[in-house]
């Protein structure tokens, strides 16, 4: 499916290819069609790039993130790739849509932080700019019916328990993750106890406090997606952990969410697209890798047949059920990937004629605590120069599959309602504009932001995630070992599967296989320091425990003084 | 891949569709050669049977017990069907093997009993035999390594407050289950709250020893393949409910593993199979569903097209992965199909030359509790006439991850070592032969024996496990409601999705589409009587508090009496 406008762009073909792209041009070509259309044309051949006979030395299946960076790092070293996408566009769990309501905007994943290196790495040689999520004013917390504003990452607490309780739990968390080794979750000292264990589980072995482990249902809805119940306790430490830990990844400033990119994070992908060019082909599922022969042969629902020596497999692990390969997978993967479902999110853009929050002191953040409202977290989405005022609000985990069965206009006016009452003024309820996405019913993502692990899975099958099958190697960003289910991840890991191909083809050492990234200059990362009393503080059950020795202690000394005095004591006397 | 054999008796062909096929035939025919090939064969086309070009009134995709049973439904309706199966062999998760040394064995499903009507109904038309398994001499239960003879279901306990936990749990288990619809388990009372507890956290509410704990887990790892912190307590809760509870599930007299088909359970795939003739296409895996049009058009790997007014897919959930669908899949049935895992199993069958067990006066049955061990749960195998002596055996869940990356040697030995230490006898360690299937990994089936739920899924995606999507309808032993994971599930799933296309068409009424099934005269169903008590003795707790309560009522009676003796108490004298 082809705009006309597209095809008039493709006509300068070549003179694209080579360039680097920078943010501006990209939207002044957004700016001449309605839908976005970034892939080259499909099955023009371009002799002086590719083998003939759709002959290749690696075939990268999936143009997302992953994949793309996989095939641009091949590429770069002199070998001849082809990158097989299934949709029609790529860019996978990011998708940027451009029209005149939004001008652009981010329906996919989107934010992007300090220790994110490599995916600032690639903006940078793109010329793509990030810009911070705004949190000048306010934050609100919304609870029991009531909004309070607040700043910082978290929001305070103030009955002293609840406070013990709420410095426990991170403390813990965070504790807890030190021990998990980030490329070998499986090998923690704890990790068959953990992994046994949901996140539910675990909430209510540390939490007190019915409102702590209310938030912390909270946390895991917004980090993964999913539910307390539903995800090992060790996968999910794991997880905050590879992310840098609970500051680091809740954290809109010095955190996982702090900035986005000028022109939308799609952009990152379609300029790899266009340095690749024809050897990006869009519509292209695959449905079948046989490599029972010398060469790796992988054909296409559009009929195509391609030839590699080696095949990248850039797909969340489910989403390799998609092929039938022969010969089969062996047992540990061929059960993985029926193991590791994807989360589950509708991500809702509601767009105001009017930045009325900011006029309230609010800076459009609402951590919002309500089973009956829809969305659980928001951030500002207005544009940096002020321009196209929006909020932006995630529909969770349980949320997401309830509200999945209404209207889009149902789930606006519900958005609507509880805006209005976190922000306090009917103003939210008059949208200009609204776009949303539901990634559960994407049959190539299967959900977002990222694939789960429920309990007993990590341990038992986590070993072969990324362990090679034959000719067969896997990236994705749940594959890597830092900020994995984010950007940076399938940066890591399309990078990382690309030199174990370079590394197998003798073109690099296999020390050179894993990489560490320098940090990017213009996004330092700060330290999270914590104080004396957040390490300091004892739980509540520590809390208890110590009222309760010293009462009893207190008792004792009180009952010995009374002994004394009533001389019921032979204490020798001075 | 077909064999010399197979094509010499396709060349009678026509001759043999209608017919019905006793037993005696097929292990005439299977006796010509050394591997079974049951299908037809591939693209014969009969012009008087199948439409011109590929076109049918349905298509069903798997031919195991589910699409097969569906097909014939049709068939017999006058309903133009074709069944395309991935695999070279029809049968799915049963597979009957023949060779000289075995005569004939089941590697997959194999296990039938009282209440399963449905399966004793097509295997009485196709004139097959069931025949006991031997139980008649003592099972033996080991544990703490040491062997302990036994008779009935369960493994007696001695200890008496392992006594009351062990029956409090069976009986906890069964009052749980009367409270969940089997058609609607997410509609039970307290399905949100169950749902999301794993087995194991139920194990440790319901278990006071550890004893009943571990027994509790074996009991969960033989009958669903997997661990109690992996599955969802609603959903094995409601697994074991709709099989007909504890006893029935779990028993060999009177329960699920009373008997086995005589011949082999592949035969009852084999003989449908060759009364749908060549309408049945094996070595046909279907990889894209395209529905956009008036007639729903498949595709298989083998590059044919086949067109059709309705589709029932008759895989495991997971499996429907497999295909590309076009228009994608619901939101909710897209997530569904990544988050219901198959179990994990390697079936093992060790022959001896001679039947030495029984001459110990052991059945064959083991239940074995050691964690070195391979295999929990075996079963005799030897052929009813006494022939063939042989123990089966299976490695569950957690081991048949560990044990998958050994040699078929190395697990052989193994197996051998623990059957001598059970049986106390040096003559287990000299097999003559040896079986064994490791169902994680086939690609076609993912795992066996059925699939799983993981906490929270049941609830929240469970309600869409059977509703169509346009012309899709979904068989498949996972969508039934009474012995799912069974043969008898496949049978049910299969004839009901076959009628829901059948009322489709108008043929049949609505309310025909669920049918009850009629006793198997041969097979009946004893009830379950439980003793007084059985259902009236404490469960630890119950009898912790009883003694708690007693021992103050006690302390008080005799602080009364003590104080009425001294005269303290103002009593009124007679």
């Amino acid at each position: 499916m082809k705009t006309k406008s597209s095809q008039a762009l493709l006509s300068v073909g070549g003179a694209w290819r080579e360039w680097a792209c920078p943010a501006l041009l990209i939207q002044m070509r957004s700016s001449m069609r309605p839908a976005f259309n970034g892939g080259p044309e499909r099955h023009t051949t371009d002799s002086t790039m590719t083998a003939p006979s759709n002959t290749y030395d690696v075939i990268v299946v999936g143009g997302g993130i992953s994949g793309l960076s996989a095939a641009k790092l091949l590429k770069a070293n002199g070998l001849n790739t082809v990158v097989l996408e299934a949709r029609d566009r790529v860019g996978g769990r990011t998708f940027t849509v451009r029209n005149k309501e939004t001008k652009w905007v981010d329906l996919g994943g989107a934010y992007v932080g300090p220790t994110q290196n490599r995916i600032f790495r690639l903006a940078e040689e793109y010329g793509i700019k990030t810009y911070k999520v705004n949190e000048q004013e306010s934050l609100v917390h919304y609870v029991n019916g009531k909004s309070y504003p607040f700043k910082g990452s978290f929001p305070p607490m103030w009955n002293p328990f609840v406070l013990l309780d709420f410095n426990n739990l991170w403390r813990t968390m965070d504790d807890m993750g030190k021990e998990i080794p980030r490329e070998a979750p499986w090998k923690a000292p704890h990790a068959e106890e953990w992994d046994k264990m949901s996140m539910r589980e675990l909430f209510e072995k540390i939490c007190w406090t019915s409102t702590v482990r209310q938030f912390a249902t909270l946390f895991v809805n917004v980090n993964v997606t999913s539910e307390p119940h539903e995800v090992s306790a060790l996968w999910f430490l794991w997880y905050v952990k590879q992310c840098g830990g609970t500051m680091r990844i809740f954290s809109t400033t010095n955190g996982g969410q702090e900035r986005k990119f000028v022109g939308g994070s799609g952009q990152i992908s379609e300029c790899m697209a266009r340095e690749l060019g024809d050897r990006v082909k869009l519509q292209s599922p695959v449905y079948r890798i046989d490599q029972s022969g010398n060469m790796v042969v992988v054909e296409t629902v559009d009929k195509q047949t391609y030839t590699a020596k080696y095949v990248i497999v850039a797909t969340p692990p489910g989403l390799n059920l998609k092929m039938h390969f022969n010969p089969e997978l062996p047992p540990l993967r061929n059960q993985l990937i029926h193991r590791v479902p994807m989360g589950s999110v509708i991500k809702c853009m509601v767009y105001y004629k009017e930045n009325f929050w900011r006029k309230k002191g609010y800076c459009g953040s609402m951590v919002i605590e309500e089973e009956g409202a829809p969305i659980s977290l928001t951030l500002d989405d207005t544009k940096p120069d002020g321009a196209v005022p929006a909020i932006m609000g995630f529909i969770l985990a349980r949320k997401c599959r309830k509200l999945s069965e209404l209207t889009k206009e149902e789930r606006l006016k519900r958005i609507c309602d509880i805006y209005s009452r976190v922000l306090g003024t009917e103003e939210a309820l008059h949208p200009v504009h609204y776009e949303e996405k539901n990634w559960c019913e994407e049959e190539y993502s299967g959900g977002c932001y990222t694939a789960y692990f429920p309990p007993g899975i990590l341990t038992q099958y986590g070993k072969v995630l990324r362990e090679p099958v034959g000719r067969l190697y896997f990236a994705g960003t749940e594959t890597a070992t830092e900020w994995s289910g984010y950007m940076e991840g399938a940066v890591q890991a399309g990078e990382r599967a690309a030199r174990e191909v370079m590394c197998v083809l003798g073109k690099i050492h296999q020390s050179q296989i894993w990489q560490t990234e320098p940090q990017c200059l213009e996004v330092p990362a700060l330290p999270f320091v914590t104080t004396f009393w957040e390490r300091n503080m004892p739980s509540v059950g520590g809390l208890l425990k110590f009222m309760g020795v010293s009462s009893f202690l207190s008792a004792a000394t009180a009952a010995g003084m009374l002994a004394y005095k009533k001389g019921l004591l032979p204490l020798p006397r001075s």
